[in-house]
């Protein structure tokens, strides 16, 4: 399945909420979606690989989902762990469902590094560490294509 | 199921990891436990009904646990967040694995309110407000242990 045009439409709500970010825009770069739920790469500073999968209709807890979705989120949030730590070694990986600002339900699914912007705080914590620069930048920018061609090919699989 | 002393025993890991905070220490006040995993309300300052399930081994990676461990551990995060739903009727649930401090598989399941501490942060994030002095302590108190009180016979039944 490709992020084409067409993708990005069905994997939005059809009705979205009123001033949910979630509803009206796809929140990253798609990676990949079904009928329920999209992944979405996205763009958070220091954190190339900083993925998030987003329930497509306007849910606020998990807990609303019937047990079969909730099934379903989870069994991709796992394999998407999975892949993570395959591809990308991680030092740890960590798992947050918030939604204080956007009650809309999504997953944070974000790998770390003892010397990312954050660590070992949670990457909402006080800033550890600078960024490295333009050359870090770079290569961040190198490993974000990697993950997100590796993920789009294991969940088209 | 009583969080007497020889559940506390039985809780904890018979071979704890060195270092580990969580294979030595219960975390927080016992509400209940199985054989593979045990529940605490943890003493964070503004968050009286903070709840923590912790894997009884030492294992960093939700997906270092089987597929039935797994399944375990989420029906009991989900069990809770629909307590919590259900007893404290909070404005948001948060839930987050981290790990990075203390790689010992645990989720934090933290209901949220527009006037605790860091909201609409998370609860790791910047402060947002005080706590509110003497009479809240005494009433974030009196909630804990109703909280407490309804987690435990909930899991116990």
């Amino acid at each position: 399945m490709t992020a084409g045009l067409a993708s990005m439409a069905v994997a939005l709500a059809e009705m979205p909420a009123s001033g949910c970010a979630l509803c009206v825009s796809l929140g990253g770069d798609l990676v990949w979606h079904d009928e329920r739920l999209r992944v979405i790469v996205a763009n958070e500073p220091g954190y190339p690989t900083w993925t998030r999968v987003i329930w497509r209709e306007h849910v606020a807890e998990i807990t609303d989902l019937s047990d079969v979705d909730q099934a379903h989120l989870w069994s991709v949030v796992l394999r998407i762990e999975r892949l993570m730590r395959e591809v990308l070694q991680p030092h740890k990986v960590n798992l947050a469902s918030f939604g204080n600002m956007v009650p809309h339900v999504h997953w944070h699914l974000i790998p770390r590094w003892p010397d990312d912007r954050h660590f070992p705080q949670p990457s909402w914590g006080p800033v550890q560490a600078a960024d490295g620069g333009e050359a870090r930048a770079q290569l961040q920018q190198a490993v974000r294509d990697r993950w997100m061609d590796a993920l789009r090919a294991a969940l088209a699989g």
